[in-house]
């Protein structure tokens, strides 16, 4: 186990009518926000008029900021950015999934920073400040809520980045798994293979010695890997939507990935098809995981025969360890096509065209992932092996 | 799952050399600290030489208060009190396992309080506030280095008595492994048995649906019973003394047990067995579970059978649940064994004369535990079913 440190500030506040606390909440920090939102969703559903009762029973202005759509975008962060700062706001409150989070926690770093916020996300540039965020989650998916990233995409020049400061924590998440009710069955596939992914890139880890923690990722995992299908079932599945929504925190709080190296190849290779396909993050990954697999297994393939026994109970006695990893591999698309997920490159009807700059990208700060380190030419092999 | 607040502030830091961090990390908050430990083994194994260097090195004043035994006492906590007052300490830094932290916490809010402390602990009253606590943890088991609690015992009247407060964990607590190597093997023993106690403590819940904690809680023991055996066997075994360690934080953080009602009637018992016989609390832990579980399991049989057959693998078909579930307790009595450790109270040398008055105390405040709540009589069976 290597050395580590695990400090996770955010205050999980969990379970129904949770999210008609956000006045109550915000106003421990501030009496203006930024409410940051998505669409038409949190309008038809309630949840804006909820939360908005909520700031003014707290006696909390508000300005508002609606618009973010999925790989949230820079052009937009650069204008909550202009408008907190004219607005003279100090605290953003993000209602809705990863990408609204995200593009909040963008904006609250470019505030009080006097070049352009991309710098942080492009440049390597790291912020030394933010202001404060809180969340209302209504989509259990990137873990943003008690994350230390956000990741938004430059549009302009197709590029999907991503930026990370142990202060970058949300002060405090609302998490109501009422809420999920009426997401749409697409997006919570694509929510559910992001929340799988993240505890993925956790336990493909070239460290030994990390029995707890993988452990953690089994348990986990299969928990999930048991609730989604219960909630494309049954979108009013309580007791499901509340084990998918916290193993969703739970994923990428940071805990299960201490004392290990990480490997995030596969989100960093998926990066690169959504900057340019604008196909959904986790649908993306749910195609670029098994070639991942594949490749990396040819060369490091304990941890995925491992994978395979204990999170899907193959049964290794008298098989290769080729095998074995192939049956997980099996496992993992069937559990994907069984949420309605395409599993191929050519199913989500997306081309070799561009594989060469995809890949390009994806390594332009150095090699990929710490399983398997991954070069251009990898890369450009799991885009094939994803075809 | 019931609704729930998850926030552990506790910054853990953790790994080889780490201890040595004391002083940069105390000096973040104070100039002065009270120095609190127990007896001679951090002097004889370097501790305490290489953190009072290190509070040099960081220009930080220390004050002694060492001499805290096992169920640390009232005397002890009402001296520190008295030092910090006249010395104008503000922070505490514990240098020791469950009962140096306990003492530590208990002289913190006892500091800026004008009562008596015990009025904490005996009388339900709750503190306010507190000194800031630091922590450098050399026995892995209470996980009171980032828990919100504190236990201590009245030694003049034999009551063991606890205190939790949400603002009572501490600010740091400085994990390092290497620190296990020397320690005795019956506190090794006794300090699992209390870990696995505080894991299972919260997965013996009356709550269906807690798929994710349940896992997460099955994960934990597994990994903790793979490699308790392997720190008796080598003492410098650096990963297995690891992941023990982390368990010991992991189990006891919070997180295990969010979303479903805890039970603690076992520790509830065992604080009666220790409060009178100066018993290990987790040597008396292995002697309540198995009673306790033999108890319960007539009216509340299946978790019981889970946790038989997920965490020590028993075969349940053609089975009866009393069959699963005793096979389960045999398997645990066979762990603790296999650590060194009595499992009956007549091994320990205790005998049943004083079971009606512990009995009385156990339930003083009520009855007992969430799964099946006990009253008197229940808990004098339980102490009978012990023997």
């Amino acid at each position: 186990m290597e050395n580590f440190v695990w400090h996770n500030p955010t205050r999980i506040i969990f379970g129904k009518g949770v999210h008609k606390q956000a006045g109550e909440e915000t106003a421990k920090y501030t009496k203006k926000v930024l409410l940051h939102y998505g669409g038409k969703s949190i309008k038809a559903t309630g949840t804006y008029d909820a939360v908005v009762q909520s700031l003014q029973a707290a006696g909390v202005e508000y300005v508002e900021l609606g618009g973010v759509q999925p790989n949230p975008r820079l052009s937009l962060v650069r204008e909550g950015i202009d408008l907190c700062r004219k607005e003279n706001i100090g605290f953003i409150l993000a209602v809705g999934g990863g990408s609204v989070i995200d593009s909040s926690k963008a904006i609250a770093v470019g505030v009080p920073y006097e070049g352009d916020v991309w710098d942080f996300y492009k440049r390597g540039k790291s912020p030394e400040k933010m202001l404060p965020v809180g969340v209302v989650l209504t989509i259990p998916a990137a873990g943003s809520e008690s994350s230390d990233g956000s990741v938004i995409t430059d549009e302009e020049h197709q590029d999907k980045r991503s930026c990370c400061a142990d202060f970058m924590y949300p002060q405090f998440a609302l998490l109501n798994p009422e809420l999920c009710y009426t997401l749409p069955k697409h997006q919570v596939a694509a929510g559910g293979a992001d929340i799988l992914a993240h505890i993925l890139e956790r336990y493909f880890s070239p460290n030994d010695h990390t029995d707890l923690s993988d452990r953690l990722c089994e348990g986990a995992m299969i928990s999930l890997m048991q609730n989604l299908p219960k909630v494309l079932e049954d979108p009013k599945d309580y007791d499901a939507w509340a084990e998918v929504m916290w193993t969703g925190n739970v994923g990428h709080n940071g805990l299960l990935g201490r004392g290990r190296k990480e490997d995030w190849s596969s989100h960093g290779i998926e990066h690169e098809i959504s900057a340019i396909y604008d196909i959904a993050h986790g649908a993306g990954l749910a195609i670029v995981f098994p070639a991942w697999m594949r490749y990396v297994g040819q060369k490091n393939p304990d941890k995925l025969c491992q994978f395979a026994v204990r999170v899907f109970g193959v049964e290794a006695e008298g098989k290769s360890k080729k095998e074995i990893l192939e049956a997980g591999i099996r496992h993992l698309i069937a559990f994907y096509k069984s949420l309605g997920l395409a599993t191929t490159l050519t199913e989500a009807g997306i081309g070799d065209d561009k594989f060469s700059i995809m890949a390009e990208k994806a390594v332009i700060d150095g090699p990929l992932g710490s399983m398997v380190p991954l070069e251009k030419a990898d890369v450009e092999e799991i885009l094939r092996l994803a075809l």
